[in-house]
């Protein structure tokens, strides 16, 4: 059950618990899940059933101590995703959005009781979470989002609109940022399914993970009682180490999704013959063979490396960026690579590389573009915030 | 209603006649077709009630002369491809493979009596065409297929399987290729819709082009009459003067969905705002909102050429083949620009640009891979074929 | 003598004086000019008894009528430039200095006076010119140069540095843009050779054009006779329409380097051999060659329509941006390309490749910057300009 | 002195004694090279001067044990190769060379009484040794080679001709390979300077590693005692050993390279100021920037994963094929980018980066161009060879 995506032998730089892990998972991954993933991602759906499935992995609630929770290593956590992601990449985001943004948020801006409340059936699966920061006219600039909290007599009122919002349209617990009226910050909250006020509705058309369960949603004056308030959040910056973490983990899928690429080729390629040869043979192949297989592995030391980075308490939010952006950026020269190698049977969900090469332009763009997080980094490492264009359009004279 | 895409006013190149054709076409698509098209792409179905109206504009049968054929100009028909794959691929796809590929298989190598008796419903539309050449085991390796067509009295007997055949599911013709079992040749033959033991089943779970309906045949001793017999298919290189012209008319897809890409692009960035601008005013939105434009330009020229080569008598397979490979490598990198300029709205069908990205695919690999192209092009600049690997896979000693 | 890199017969597309001009610049260049480029290139100097020849062939002075000077179509004087660009970048280069930006110069802003007593000459090159406009700290931004130009009885002094200027250290004629301290805005003056005051030092260890002598200059109190203004210069603006030009000209480089690099590759992948067949056989080799020669077909056609468009009076100076920066791109990939075909040999200055892969990267920076041509034609097509970024870089929050 | 491109902290991973090495080699190369580099690049001449110096830092022998020799790790010989190429990658290949090459051949394949004789005085950099493989009409395919040796009375008699044999105009010592006229097998020799019949000339006009004296060997009759016959080589599977070793180190160079430019960048666009900002304040320089420092990682880590399988004796051929090819690649692109990034500054060897773009192209090529390392590899993932074309080059019926 060695995969030849690890050419350069990634397990011998995991510990013996992170082996054990990555075998668990990928052994459910292949026998429960690979099965019915074309179907659901044609139809658009979100796979119910393998809910419990996934929740007997104990990978949710990841690298967070106590609570229920597994407490993982971050590299046991991101090999985990890497290999959800190497099947299926809708599975990884449903497990991402639930984990690494909305539980790491409760477990680090909750308060003991929300943690206590909160998170042990979280962690088992028993309950979905969501995390709802972006909005129709805020992405790429989410700090400036308009969703608005209004202190009232017991609780808070949100008004507003977020759009995108992964597992929205059925998760039973949303963590809602909205901006507080009195001191102009962000804050957070916790806001239950079918609360009053609160509507989300299923973004369709998707072209890519199309089993993830994008919602818009509407908050019309919805309360959130003062308990679900989560004291840690008092501005955006609060965001920043879940957001750290979480681009670790989002930078994992795009290298579990080309493993799972390379994978299929490698196998396709020997089977599949053409002009009496198998398509193994050509020179035109084996070299967008090797290319691929060259970038699986420099991905997966990029990761490995921003693990052991978060790890020994070093890490940065440019690395983290940097990471993400680039790991993301090969996945994307990676899956078309297979796409090609794949010919006809290329865009067909059925042979897994079609739908892995649809599934990464959602990863690309989400958690920060690729261009986004380039200026990240490019901001620490030059001290030059470069987001925002001039004001002036005033015409230059070139 | 200049399109944008036309920086370098290709329209000048164009006769009145051609000019008129293009504005047509467009107009058709853009108010008739492409408000219906995204909800057809998510189904994966055929949007039958466009049939009439592609119709109308009379460009199936393209350059055919006579027989109801609207005997366009090579350039005319190409700038109406373009024209609709610039709204909808599948759109232009579906008149492909009638027109350049069916019709022009039954005017080229059929008879009078066969030319005269299908050809003008199918130039109204009034019925439809498919092209049955690739199997399950030969795509890229065409010219080795296994079906076979036995001489009977009064007839042949058709037997074997089909691959990826467009429009296959509901054409009431086929155009069906076969190998000859006395001279080992590739003949040619028409057979109608419920031919007694032939089944197509459609091909499910695609990423692009999801319109159109693809195939998989069975043909399980369908019997063809003497007459309907392709007299002019003797073996597999009078396939040729048919590819070549369909391989011009394929590398107008490409430019066509460019030219959509860009122009929704160009609307978009000077429309969506972020960091309090509009997504034009961004540097590096600007580069690749250039590189897109520049490649528009030239894969348009390459086109224009092309057709003026052909129109000339001039042109080989070579040129034709090196046309398709160029454009649709350009055409894939532009639509993938496109998507990262569109952010979360480029990975949805109804902003046009999430759906170009998609049908890309399949185009960049049918109707020759963009190797087989570029290995057909190289062949005829240095002499030497490289289709098929070296027999002896011995170990070198490198 | 038809070269291998037409492969779609440009030649088609040009008039018989047209056509006749480009096999006299091809006849002379590869007799008399490729046998001795790569010790000059390697040596660094200036090949003056090359000067003699190229005046013989009559293409200085390009499109201007009258005064001497030849009255090309734009279209003839660009094959013109690209046909000595297939033999030597450098060649090119001097001549696109010396006619393309100073005799256009002082055709388009000259008195009557001034374009009788330079041009002739300079149409002969009889007498050798350049043009200074750079500064050691304005290149993108050369519109904000500093060297003054102040009012003084009889004529002006100039003060100030200009850099990268090419052919200076040996130029008769120097044409020199500084500021007027009165008016602040950027003038234009006829310098001659051996002024007191001026001084060109060449720069040493260039990587390519090696050939190109560019100098640093220093303005001491350069005294410029009334007579040497040219009145046509009365603010950055004016040099608007000889950038325009310029602009195609240079792009006509790149493709004439780009063709030269294919037609020795395919001549070279025909006779070397490895592993007992002719490079040509292999099917990576084959794929390479294809690109390349599709992209010199593609990049033709971009600056034949540039021509097109500029004879017809419609040219915009965001087409010609478009059109340079995108051509230079093009080209870096064909170079690129050509360099590894040849392997070793591709490192050595004398197979011609190296050479130009090396001569095309200053090409790809000078007159505008891929960058700024980019943004130049973005400007043009968004209406907003992206120059100058954001004065604020103050902390954003992402 | 902590290095801009460490931006992953890729000294973490290595021991105190590595770090000292990797900070000794920086300081020699940055006070006693880096100020002497671009004027003996530009006349191609070597820096006899510099030989002392490199002497000093023990790094020559490399791995090698006993006999004079350092005894390094392989990660602290790669981290010293790096680092002398971050500043001038002539020098490391000069090193390369006579080490990796020349001296683990003898080391390797080479009697108790050959090593006690040669290696001593090498590993000082007393004596310089170089490796002399390729022929004329053997590069790639270097294993079939023609140089011959017959046995004679006391000795052997070599004949034939070497191609690009670095050091080879001033080496003391030769290390030869020579078909066995008996065996036909592969055999290795020394051969000392000055040895009758011996004839190297110097390669001239090269565009990259100009100081680097690239030799063509004349072996006329020259004859070889018995005693310095290799007897470790008895096929050309013998080198197979060493060549694994070196292309370890070779990818060590472009690691190198790639962080000295992107340090140079670093520096200049934080200094350099355009329209009023510095340059490190533009968006498109901030994403290139980023996707340079990015790629270093990368590359640091794919070398570093190398060297440590490896050294746990797992390595395969493959492993340091793909290591290569892939590390080279992104090389080529990253510094590209940064030529790009110093605009004009970018074409002057002096301010380092061009010399290093230049420089990165002979290594792309050498010791396996990228196409053969990545064949290589192919092979070994495939199970297939893919070297060779097909014997037929019949016309197939595309």
């Amino acid at each position: 059950m060695i995969a030849a995506s690890d050419y350069y032998n990634f397990d011998d730089l995991l510990t013996s618990e992170e082996k054990a892990l990555r075998m668990k998972v990928r052994e459910c991954m292949e026998k429960e899940v690979a099965p019915i993933m074309a179907e659901y991602w044609e139809k658009a759906e979100f796979p119910f059933d393998v809910i419990p499935k996934l929740g007997s992995l104990r990978v949710a609630g990841g690298t967070i101590k106590g609570y229920g929770c597994p407490g993982l290593s971050l590299t046991g956590s991101a090999i985990a995703t890497a290999e959800m992601a190497r099947v299926d990449a809708s599975c990884s985001t449903f497990i991402l959005v639930h984990s690494s943004l909305a539980m790491l948020t409760i477990a680090l801006c909750g308060s003991e009781v929300q943690k206590e409340k909160y998170l042990p059936s979280l962690a088992q699966l028993n309950t979905v979470a969501c995390w709802a920061l972006t909005e129709p006219d805020y992405g790429s600039d989410a700090s400036s989002l308009r969703t608005t909290a209004t202190k009232v007599k017991g609780g808070w009122i949100l008004d507003g609109q977020k759009r995108w919002i992964g597992n929205s349209t059925f998760a039973d617990v949303l963590v809602v940022f909205a901006r507080n009226t009195i001191t102009n910050q962000i804050n957070g909250y916790i806001v239950k399914k079918n609360a009053p006020g609160l509507k989300a509705t299923k973004i369709e058309n998707k072209i890519g993970l199309r089993m993830v369960q994008n919602g818009d949603i509407l908050l019309n004056k919805v309360f959130v009682p003062d308990e679900d308030r989560l004291p840690g959040v008092n501005s955006f910056q609060d965001t920043s180490k879940v957001l750290a973490v979480s681009r670790v983990m989002v930078a994992w899928q795009p290298i579990g999704i080309s493993m799972g690429v390379y994978d299929m080729c490698h196998r396709y390629l020997k089977e599949r013959k053409q002009f009496g040869a198998p398509l193994a043979a050509f020179q035109i192949n084996q070299e967008k063979l090797i290319r691929m297989l060259a970038n699986v592995q420099a991905m997966v030391l990029m990761g490995w490396r921003l693990c052991k980075l978060y790890e020994s308490g070093k890490m940065t939010a440019g690395q983290a960026s940097l990471g993400k952006a680039w790991i993301t950026l090969k996945a994307r020269e990676t899956v078309a690579l297979g796409r090609e190698l794949l010919g006809g049977n290329g865009i067909l969900a059925d042979f897994l590389v079609a739908k892995a090469f649809c599934d990464l332009e959602p990863i690309y763009t989400y958690e920060g573009t690729y261009e986004i997080n380039s200026l990240v980094a490019g901001r620490e490492v030059t001290g030059v915030a470069s987001f925002k264009p001039s004001a002036s359009s005033q015409r230059s004279r070139l």
